[in-house]
């Protein structure tokens, strides 16, 4: 049972969206521009950021919705998977992993991140943008990933839901309800 | 030094506000929706909130800018210093205190919030729409504090920069930058 009086049809975030659509309207935009409009680091890779953030916070609603929207833009449910429980061994680039080594920091705290994390990340060929939306992204995902277990929301345990989420996700962004 | 290269003459969020448009509106539009609109906690109530769990974060800019706010609104500096140290003893309200409580559990992750801090919260006359709001003011503070320190952003000491950014915000809102 969720904290306050939610729709019982909304799964995860959107009942907190539909409670409110007055805050749900820039915690939208902010996850679309981050996610899914153009950027130099693709969908996928922005993606695993927020799925690695979100499983680091435990939260099992945003890991699996963002962890079935990244496998869908990489066609890879290998990747999210080892992106998750040890991303350095991973199949991705050594950029990526400098930019995961600081997304974790940002997820225990801001104060966390060093001058070597992102001399490690530019080394790989980072981005002060791609360092900026790293960070950002990781931030985000600290205040998404709270709203959705702060309200004890409802999270199904239903894998084809979160996988037909992620699709939907991954193809039109974030700036509408699915449902 | 930030992390990476922002403008020199703006503190704090502002310097990553510049450095990134696209994602400072959405990010202004939450802060004004969440502190400023009209709400049946008051802007003082709220920004209390939003700088008690800025001084859990450690946030130096964000405890100091919003504390400033709070202190302007409520025309009370020491009750801002109170809330900080020890919100149990500041003179303000029981229900106050319950959704401080419940802003602290956030704080450190959302799966801490228990129906006990809720019923407690209820008690005092909280309604949902306001527990929604803590708990999203806390979520999204701890966004925007490790944006402020994830960024290593230039947060100067002087009291009287707070002291005028506090009274513009509690005048004018979130949805402007301030210079």
């Amino acid at each position: 049972m969720p904290h306050i009086s939610l729709r019982d049809d909304l799964p995860g975030i959107s009942a907190g969206f539909a409670f409110r659509p007055e805050t749900a309207k820039p915690m939208r935009e902010l996850a679309h521009v981050l996610l899914h409009e153009p950027n130099s680091l693709t969908p996928g890779e922005r993606e695993l950021i927020a799925t690695y953030v979100s499983s680091q916070n435990d939260c099992y609603f945003c890991q699996t919705s963002h962890g079935a929207a990244a496998a869908c833009h990489l066609d890879n449910q290998e990747t999210v998977k080892r992106v998750k429980t040890d991303f350095q061994s991973a199949p991705i680039s050594s950029k990526l992993k400098a930019l995961l080594a600081i997304a974790g920091k940002v997820q225990r705290g801001g104060k966390d991140v060093t001058s070597a994390d992102i001399a490690e990340a530019r080394k790989h060929g980072a981005t002060d943008f791609e360092i900026h939306d790293t960070v950002l992204i990781a931030a985000a995902f600290c205040m998404y990933n709270r709203y959705v277990d702060g309200l004890d929301t409802w999270q199904p345990r239903d894998e084809s839901m979160y996988a037909e989420m992620g699709r939907h996700l991954a193809e039109h962004g974030y700036t509408k309800p699915s449902r």
